[in-house]
């Protein structure tokens, strides 16, 4: 066979799906319903063509310099990638070996299992950080903690991450996708002299709405982040993604302004799933995990579907009760909710 | 140790020198020297920032129906990727077991070596396709053939790329970065219906002057393009790169326009060379490999660099006593040529 037998046996991952209907109501997949800084459309409209010429900068020293600058770190310890998946499969190739395993939470992002299938180590799944402990962490070589947890939403306390590095052997990558949506992060963690093993991803997809730019970096120990660099493609971050990420950091304080107005309409829509009789957990993203009142998840999924308000649904025994809907505008929430009303009428 | 051994032990590739100055002439890198088409130009000032807010298309399903019509394949038949970097990276992982092997020639583009060690599997180098036989050929999956080869710039006729092929076991990659520079390749070998194991790769970086865009795709049999889809990132090329690379595919004949000129130029500057004495290796690419007449290829690409005329030295015993010279514009071969001639006084 000229396929490997662990691509032969792989499921690829299943991204949310992307509809190509423009008037849809889209809460499927994280993404931020505000415009991303105009300071970008800049940054595009300027960006002088001749420089696509020549290979971007492979290591991003402008973006890198002013990552740093917004998360107190050193450029040093800053590593780029094409989106965070590829600094999470970059993680994966450095710091697992070929007999060791990637852990993470179950449920959390379910890339992690596929990403470890495509790694060819085991995956082990755990309900919280205290049983990641004795014979079921040996292997462990990896942690992927996302924090907030997705598709759950739930914060766990820096001083519980604090404690769980500490004890944990090999590398914890706390991925932050969602962090500048919550009330508290574990940077420092990752910035600190003394940590050794604590690395926190974070993107430009969510808060900073950049989704379609592909953007992520991590902060971690130089010794961690120089390895990231060794098996990284030569030019693994196009220069036009270069420059619009740059100025969209130095535009963070427009992030910062989306990223309120979406807590402020979180906030408001909780409560109204939670008058309608939905049970939510307590959200520090920009999604809710809610289980319906009277009707069963997958029903309302697809019925939301039929109306092309698109929310996501995880079959699985720990996943399959509750639907995960993005936080959209107020108006896209308050379609939802009007459609929420009609089918229980 | 957190970092694997395969990772702590490796040695990282080396891009060629990128420098930042602007006053340079720069032809180490096999960058093109015209400008990409001004269709790429529109496609960016247009681009709605708005469609950054979601994720790209992760299976770039527009521009893989235009690369498909200009090659000549159906759509089913085409992977893109962040860079053929990132592809040839894939089909490392997709096509090769843990305990097989990589080939290529020797020399050839360096990359390979590192690819496969960061692979953490065996690469082999052959000083031709005859060598690839019996024990020697027994381990190799993958066998990544540069045409026109890297850095010598000859080309390896259709022909015998296709007898190669059908008595190699493995998959084999015809790396075709330089393709559009020759005059004939491989295309037709990728594309025939009864192909089971060869795939071409092309890239957007050299021809379309791209390179800081980051794009690269490859054509080849189903069962071996749908392994590179299941092993990829989600969303690997971003939202205005496949914008860009489309219309840089619709606007080929912009392409084929500069690739005149570079190979005319080629033609002009491959004839100084030679009055100078300078042994050529007859180059299907935009590049010339050339031993000088009187002095040593190392002291002469210092001399240059200090000049702020850039080419590429690689040492090793295979290439050391050449230099590789990128075809630039007119003006550049002269003030290379002017130079050289004052070396030589």
């Amino acid at each position: 066979m000229l396929v490997t037998r662990c691509v032969q046996n792989l499921t690829a991952y299943t991204p949310g799906e992307q509809p190509k209907a423009k008037d849809v109501v889209k809460l499927n997949t994280n993404e931020n319903p505000y415009p991303p800084s105009p300071k970008c459309a800049e940054a595009l409209t300027s960006f002088d063509l001749d420089r696509l010429r020549r290979y971007p900068d492979p290591e991003f020293t402008e973006l890198r310099k002013s990552i740093a600058k917004m998360v107190r770190a050193k450029a040093e310890n800053i590593f780029i990638g094409n989106g965070s998946d590829e600094v999470l499969a970059l993680c994966a190739k450095a710091f697992v070996e070929n007999d060791e395993a990637i852990g993470s939470l179950d449920p959390s992002y379910s890339l992690y299992k596929t990403l470890a299938a495509i790694r060819d180590v085991e995956w082990r799944g755990f309900g919280d950080l205290g049983e990641v402990e004795g014979a079921a962490a040996a292997k462990l070589a990896l942690f992927l903690l996302t924090n907030p947890n997705a598709p759950t939403g739930v914060l766990k306390p820096r001083a519980e991450v604090a404690a769980f590095a500490k004890r944990f052997k090999g590398v914890v990558v706390v991925d932050e996708a969602y962090a500048d949506f919550a009330r508290e992060n574990c940077m420092a963690l990752a910035t600190g002299e003394k940590n050794r093993n604590v690395i926190v991803m974070r993107t430009f997809s969510k808060s900073f709405s950049l989704a379609g730019l592909r953007v992520g970096y991590c902060v971690g120990p130089k010794a961690l982040i120089d390895a990231l660099y060794k098996v990284k493609d030569s030019y693994n971050v196009d220069a036009i993604a270069q420059a619009t990420a740059l100025a969209a950091v130095k535009d963070a304080k427009w992030m910062r302004g989306n990223v309120k107005k979406v807590v402020a309409t979180r906030k408001r829509f909780v409560a109204e799933l939670k008058k309608r009789g939905w049970d939510v957990m307590p959200s520090e993203a920009n999604f809710v995990f809610a289980r319906p009142a009277h009707a069963k998840a997958a029903d309302v999924f697809e019925r939301l579907r039929g109306r092309h308000i698109y929310v996501r649904y995880f079959s699985g025994p720990k996943t399959a009760d509750r639907l995960r809907v993005t936080i959209g505008t107020d108006e896209q929430m308050a379609k939802l909710l009007a459609a929420l009303d009609e089918f229980d009428k």
